[in-house]
């Protein structure tokens, strides 16, 4: 065991403190990271908050990982010290079901072990990224291209990858219209994805203040929600709509903004049910789904991707001791485009 | 015009009862068409009690229709006098839009004109299937194979292609488990249609009532869901399932059944708006979809797959006399499985 330093929240809804926990000794299958930077994702503030139901205390958030390995264990084979890595939000899967058996290892049947806020194999806690150092399973660590930052490539480990996936899944690309719903840490990173990607590009945000930003990243077009003529204008315009937002909506009114045939793909979600009529459905052969992160093997893809096309996120790097502050600014959505943690200064 | 006798309600809510009615003269592209039969759908009750909002009266329901052509306009090609032919839930559409131009003219953008309760092209009312004669544009007629006797064929043009469709959409066939839900006038014709695709087939009914017919008509499996542990039985098995019901559903545990990357389609609608959380949709990446009967070449092709696979409705066929009895046991779900009006009898 190795005692690392790290930030906790002790309690729910507690302010987190610096703290110290102990790391597992590098196993014969794992990678010993120094972490560098680890970006603040909204579902930190939710588990640390148990606003998705109860959790496990003391807590250190923190899955947009990126870091050095300094040590790997002897059957070690696809990672050497000094590589340049990530590590995202699981840590480990059962490795036998047919999900994880088809790379979709975010869908194991036996559930994904959650980098923080869950118990691995061993029935103990796991440990985030607010931290110094994390020891991971190779098969649960990805390279980070040369060409990445790591700073701006720690948010690429959940905003890129969450965007990234349901955009290739409904084919974003030439000759596709897709609407990216929220303009925050997920949505921007949807933007400069699907623009990459090839297709037409428009964001939906509830007002017009981040619009220049917007259109800088590579949107082709940008509405307020806020305003009914969004509704008018853009009725049955769009093939994909991602939906970043986390407040409920209403469904009936997005769902209208779809070509038949169209999809809403919901990567953020209310704690609340949501409600609509299924004949904004039937109408149009139209399908609401949901997609979580994305399989080990799409994330390396969802990387190289980013270093061929100069993808990072926007971020604003803070110091750890400014977490607490962080998270009331995300709430707030008063962050452009999200906060990462320099961990050298936990 | 041709003064012919129908079926009609007068005002919503109101008993059908015998009068007349005027149909067109058999224009260019029409053809005149002697109706044999016509099935009895409950979207024929909803709309003739104004339970889908305002609706036209007086109203002759009736979207299942099979004749024989009896005249047809100088420029029809496609059929002759004596050909057996159907009729289903649309007469027209705008045959310009994109989904018209793709053989999706159930979508039209500028919305389909309905067999009944619709105003065609001249601002005319539509009058359905409970009558003696129909006049249709041969392009929103289809042809019934010789295989297929025409009473059991009626129902194929609602209850049949709007299941098929969906199957045929989101691929039933061999390896895939396809889930039914509903055992009534659709849902009967989703169990033989997904059986014969090569679909491994469950029903999903309310009770067992039924489970001796389900498994005739080609279910492999059958199961209750008042039963709680059908839904620990069953979680995460189905590729597909298709619900035929209109009344509420606890969608999140449907949901639970469906496999990673499954879809539950709906064909049925309960009036009242949907409730559920959309972690349903986010864990699996699942999908929820409607889907809204065919196009008319799919309605053609659906037609010739049951009479290859010797399909036709399970029907029980009543004198027009007998329709407003008939409402009353729909309502009841007392019909094995479609009524069929012996248009004889008008």
């Amino acid at each position: 065991m190795t005692t690392v330093a790290a930030y906790a929240a002790p309690a729910a809804k507690a302010p987190l403190e610096r703290t110290t926990i102990e790391r597992r000794e590098v196993g014969e299958f794992d990678v010993l990271i120094d972490i560098k930077f680890a970006g603040i994702c909204h579902s930190d503030i939710h588990q640390a908050r148990e606003g998705w139901g109860e959790a496990i205390f003391p807590m250190v958030p923190g899955h947009e990982i990126a870091g050095i390995v300094s040590a790997v264990g002897s059957g070690v084979t696809k990672f050497r010290v000094g590589d340049r890595v990530g590590v995202g939000c699981m840590v480990d899967s059962c490795r036998e079901c047919e999900n994880c058996r088809a790379g979709l290892e975010q869908y194991c049947l036996k559930g994904m072990i959650g980098t923080y806020n869950a118990l691995d194999r061993n029935g103990e806690p796991t440990y985030g990224g607010y931290s110094e150092k994390i020891v991971v399973d190779e098969n649960y660590t990805v390279r980070i291209p040369d060409g990445l930052a790591l700073d701006v490539a720690a948010p690429l480990l959940c905003a890129g990858i969450t965007t990234y996936s349901p955009l290739r899944h409904w084919n974003a690309g030439p000759g596709r219209k897709v609407a990216v719903l929220g303009m925050g840490g997920l949505g921007h990173m949807a933007v400069k994805l699907a623009h990459a990607m090839g297709a037409e590009v428009t964001v939906l945000s509830q007002s017009l203040r981040k619009k220049d930003d917007g259109l800088k990243l590579g949107a082709d077009h940008y509405h307020a929600t806020s305003d009914p003529q969004t509704f008018e204008e853009l009725r049955g315009t769009f093939d994909l709509i991602v939906s970043t937002v986390s407040a409920p909506l209403d469904f009936g009114a997005f769902l209208s903004l779809l070509k038949s045939d169209g999809a809403l793909v919901n990567v953020g979600a209310p704690e609340e049910p949501i409600s609509f009529n299924l004949f904004s459905l039937i109408s149009g052969r139209k399908t609401l789904a949901g997609s979580a992160i994305g399989g080990i093997r799409e994330t390396q893809e969802m990387l190289d991707f980013c270093a061929a096309h100069g993808i990072g996120a926007e971020i604003e790097l803070i110091s750890a001791s400014e977490i607490n502050d962080a998270y009331e600014r995300v709430l707030s959505s008063d962050v452009r485009y999200r906060f990462v943690i320099d961990a050298a200064t936990i």
